[in-house]
């Protein structure tokens, strides 16, 4: 059932023109501006926040662009919670991981103030003070001669890239980065793989823990090459103790890896590994009230929220179907009135919230219409604030309590989105054909008018569609505001759950770790065919349902959402454009630094006769010939599947683009994420173009250059559909 | 018939130990030392030559190396010729284009004295002065930001990289590079799949003609893209008349490209194209004693050496099997009596010679032992010195006189190489079984004795086995030398001429063009398994005339020989060793940006299935489970197909090895030809061992790591062939 929820709300019945006469931008409506270009390329991001010990004051972290400067910025504000008072304090090119520091009334971040990043102090007046600083700085990001590392921002120089502090505020662990010296040396083997998989060279680097006491002094306590992607990108997973901190170095380099635990005890002199072995990342598995550990547990089929104690018995807090953490929601607090609460995903709603779960075996979602994401809490955990976001509806920043369980609202984020009539919107949940359950989002078109039939365009990023406002891993650069401003249905999919069968799951460990537990062939079928056939039977759904005009549809999706675009398109019919961003897993050119996922989907390399079969099954560039529809491939580095598909759709007369957006310089690259202002426009502006003139015939208005080639494109697939007919 | 030249006439018996207990370099023999590992480092070469108008002294560029610098460096030397008294006089980092200055008594030659690259004067008495420079510069060479360039030398900054005079010197031209300045912007199509095949980012650079006349001004007459090959490496192709300069630009880039002509008008202002549309670069076609076109035409399937009249009538200047060109040997002469003197290549013998024709249809070869290549003659061309050399005999200067025909001993190029004994050698032709004839040399194990076999390694690299001394284009790092030196018989392979049938010819063309004229099967035929036909035809016959050890043979080859390499040990099990130097042409990886001749060679992208048999019946990595010859691939950059086979290689359990060489810094590479001496050790040493390791069961020294990892490779390769049995 589609839930139509602020429409049938509202009982709108708003008398819309057709498309076909429709203005490119809708009248705004009474109350409240529309989505406009700059709004797409400049949507405020929080990426942190933090709470004071005793409640009076947030800090959060605020990703926006200057648009001028053609560069992202971020902003540290400060936020008098009872006065409702948010002052921009601080502002640099990086801020991240804000935290309070424990014991003290002051802040402490990562901040790039022009010596690289490293660690400061913020006081509530905006003073900044250094915390720890490594004198040793690695040049990070996508470009010649740098360490990889963030997206979403441009290269710079990093002293330190993580840190961290003991509950009682007395211990500080923190990572730099130290360039090695490499003598010129001649690779072998696996070395030369490696060198052949990279676009920027990079030099040899060194990630290294050090462990700050009450002395002042800094230990280091391990050290792992960058390659540890455990070590470098997520601190090595520190956990305290009163008098030891345990912390993690890669095992095994799998998509998602697998660690080894070290304890290091305080005062000592060296770290002891851990028995128990290796084993897969994970975040931190939540304890509850009676100190048991959190867990999700199926009952008769059904989820439900279970501790387990020690003592082998277990409590259960009710039926939840939710995922213990999710984009921006982890954590667990433990309330001075003996309750915890926890950050999750109600995977149903594809939203985020508290939940509040007691001694007795009570359980409370805290009142919220959308997602709660960032929350922190005090230092007994009984207020909060977090960030209370939609879809549609942009961010404000709230506070908590833990004892009522209210949810009231502090300040506006960006008054400036705030000031946008939200679009309608509504949530999905559908069975596939496959018998697999999904879910995803609806945005309506400006004006929409029920009984009518909109064209539409799927937006897919694996799990990412869910309530948070313009979200760049799930929207990229695919406007889809401002597609619904222009009169398309806009939907937001995400894949199927492996719910009702868990063959899924077993499908994702043997992609993850090449297991062979499940041949090449049942590895296609569960992941990618899996997910068509959850498009198919929406497309089908929402056609019965005359919403959408199944003539007119499009899809698009950047990274893991670029596979299904370039899998969907060369399996099905169903689109007449598509939109692949920054992808080409799964394109024969990948399996040289991917073996043993591609030994998972293809049973071998692309040579191998055997695994041939498997490649004409699925292989994108492989099954060109079978498709109709135009693809557009925008990229941020030139990678070679994504020119062998484009190629290959070329080769067999298929109208297609690949667009290459440039970094700062020659020497460097636009993220996988786009950071420039200027490149994202650029994107959203194509896209755009592209579907409006595959899906509503428009000429493309910003290049003549651009508009005479889709219109040869057109006309030669025309002609190649005449002679074949 | 194996022609054992040296060796017979000098009667030698010398009795030889049985290759196992011989020492790793053979004792020097009475009259002369034995190759070094140095020496095989540092061989030097003459790179060009020139004589004064008036025959008194000549000019010649050595390049060799500079051990302790580790890098390569040139010198200028000039030669008194009566006197015979040579003299270095001026050294760079690199020197080209070496000319005598036409109506002056001093030299021009391309100088990087620490200004870039630019144009000098050199006088006799080492007076080094700028004749033409500048002012715009690029780097060029394998790195970041620079131009593609030159092999063999480090990346460097150039200013002129190319200049000609005309003949009577009143006009020079020369080109000049320049850096465009370039916004940042967004590419689209094929220029994203350009973007796809580079390894190091390089600037957009134009390459501009210039005239400076009389005047002393010089005049732009022409600007091209570097990506204009003709423009940029071949500096336009300058002819001179009296009143006009005739120079091409590219028209189409095939590997062979095809060029426009162009004219300028001395003192005119712009260029006009010439008629007669775009046709295949090729060298100046030579003109008789008559004026008439010279070339070799087929008379009762016989070449014969003729001169087309304009009347239509031609001169038979007798039977001649040869080429009008070769590696450092091409032009023509017209001499004060009335004869022209041609530089050809013997194609039968494989080395380069002077021939005298003249008015009355005699043709003569002017008298020498070996090679006579960069001939240089006086104003009159009655006079001409050239280098003289041998496979196994270092160069020398030698003085020719156009009018008795003679041959005369000037200088040693190199008394330290003089010194060497030379090596027993011999010519070897052959036909095929499929009909071709082919030609190469034998190298004599360092005391060779009759009726003993050895074990014997083919160096091949397209058709440059020829009497050069110690010429990397065919060897390489493949220390040919060194190899006889410790026990093997070593056998320089060209690829088959295409006589008896114009079919390979053909094949070529296609090749070449795509033209789509030969079936992709056909060209994988007459090319690659033509050549492998060669190779075991050979084999046979050596093994049958008891000079060979079939079972301990090697093959090696760079570049084209790489291919022939990876062709040959996956199409037969003629080989128990190889060694395959940078190169990966024939992978599917390569497809991407060389749609043209794949498509010649496998009628498609290796996803296309029509494509997919033909890529099954000769991509190396696609047949790595039918070989069983241990591959080493020695790289100057991280080749993707190359890394595609060593991958394929290990899947099928087939002992293999890749190294990458690295350049100066990791923002450089090696070059193709590598020019760091210290790599070029190296790589001379890693192959020395895996051929002794292989073919006589000798642990390499040099590394431990490398000992052990080349036993298990032995070790697991025997396990998986009892497994099988």
């Amino acid at each position: 059932m589609v839930v139509k929820s602020h429409l049938q709300a509202l009982g709108l019945f708003v008398v819309a023109l057709p498309w076909q006469s429709s203005p490119a931008i809708a009248e705004p409506p009474a109350s409240g501006r529309v989505w406009t270009l700059d709004d797409a390329v400049a949507a405020p991001e929080v990426t942190d926040l933090a709470i004071s010990g005793d409640g009076s004051r947030a800090a959060y972290l605020l990703r926006t662009v200057d648009l001028a400067k053609d560069q992202p910025i971020f902003e540290l504000h400060i936020v008098n919670i009872r006065e409702r008072h948010d002052r921009m304090v601080a502002s640099s090119a990086f801020l991240s991981r804000l935290k309070r520091i424990p014991g003290q009334s002051s802040w402490s971040l990562l901040a790039n103030f022009g010596q690289g990043l490293q660690l400061y102090r913020a006081t509530d007046d905006g003073h900044i003070s250094l915390i720890a600083e490594s004198k040793t700085k690695v040049l990070v990001g996508s470009a010649d001669g740098a360490n990889f590392g963030y997206d979403e921002v441009p290269p710079m120089l990093v002293g330190i890239p993580f840190y961290d502090w003991s509950p009682d505020g007395k211990h500080l662990f923190y990572s730099t980065l130290e360039e090695m010296k490499a003598d010129r040396r001649i690779l072998t083997g696996a070395e030369v793989t490696a060198a052949s998989a990279r676009r920027r060279w990079s030099p040899q680097v060194k990630v290294s823990f050090y462990l700050r006491g009450e002395t002042g002094e800094a230990v280091r306590i391990a050290s792992a090459p960058t390659q540890d992607r455990v070590a470098r990108y997520l601190g090595g997973l520190p956990k305290w103790s009163s008098n030891h901190i345990d912390y993690s170095l890669q095992a095994v380099d799998n998509p998602t890896p697998s660690a080894w635990q070290y304890r290091w005890q305080f005062g000592g002199s060296k770290s002891t590994l851990l028995p128990g072995g290796a084993s897969l990342v994970a975040g931190e598995v939540p304890t509850g009230p009676h100190g048991g550990a959190i867990s999700v547990t199926r009952i008769g089929g059904k989820p439900r929220l279970t501790e387990q104690l020690p003592n082998g018995t277990s409590i259960d807090y009710g039926a939840m179907n939710i995922a213990l953490s999710g984009v921006g929601s982890h954590g667990f607090w433990r309330s001075a009135d003996g309750a915890v609460v926890l950050a999750v995903r109600l995977l149903d709603e594809a939203r985020y919230v508290l939940v509040r779960i007691d001694r007795d075996g009570k359980s409370t979602i805290f009142p919220a219409k959308n997602s709660l994401r960032h929350c922190a809490f005090t230092s007994d955990a009984m207020q909060g604030v977090c960030i209370h976001e939609g879809l549609v509806e942009s961010p404000e920043l709230v506070a908590v309590s833990t004892r009522t369980g209210s949810v009231r609202s502090v300040s506006e984020i960006s008054p400036h989105y705030a000031a946008i009539k939200p679009l309608e919107m509504s949530t999905l949940s559908w069975t596939n054909s496959f018998g697999y359950t999904d879910n995803g989002f609806v945005i309506y078109p400006r004006g929409y008018r029920h009984g009518q039939r909109y064209p539409a365009i799927i937006i897919t990023h694996s799990s990412d569609a869910d309530q948070r406002f313009a979200a760049a891993d799930l929207q990229w650069n695919y406007p889809a505001y401002l597609f619904a401003e222009r009169g398309y249905v806009v939907l937001l999919v995400n894949d199927p759950s492996s719910f009702p069968s868990e063959a899924l799951d077993r499908a994702q460990a043997t992609w993850n770790s090449c297991d062979g537990r499940t041949p090449p062939w049942e590895v296609q079928r569960l992941i990618w065919l899996n997910t068509v056939e959850s498009y198919r039977s929406l497309i089908n759904r929402l056609n019965g349902e005359g919403l959408i005009d199944r003539d007119r549809l499009g899809i698009a999706g950047y990274s893991a959402g670029s596979q299904m675009v370039n899998v969907a398109v060369t399996q099905t019919h169903l689109f007449k454009a598509a939109s692949s961003g920054d992808g080409a897993y799964l394109e024969p050119a990948a399996n040289r630094y991917l073996q043993c996922s591609y030994r998972a989907v293809y049973g071998g390399a692309p040579g191998d006769p055997r695994a041939i079969p498997n490649y004409l099954a699925l292989a994108p560039s492989y099954r060109a010939r079978y498709t109709t529809t135009p693809v557009l491939q925008q990229l941020a580095e030139p990678r070679a599947g994504a020119v062998d598909f484009y190629q290959a759709l070329q080769v067999a007369g298929v109208p297609t683009e690949i667009t290459l957006y440039p970094g700062e310089t020659p020497a460097s690259d636009e993220t996988h994420l786009f950071h420039i202002p200027s490149n994202r426009r650029a994107a959203l502006v194509e896209n755009l173009e592209w579907f409006d003139f595959w899906l509503r015939g428009k000429t493309p208005t910003s290049d003549p250059k651009r508009a005479a080639r889709w219109k040869a494109m057109r006309s030669r697939a025309a002609v190649a559909r005449k002679e074949t007919d």
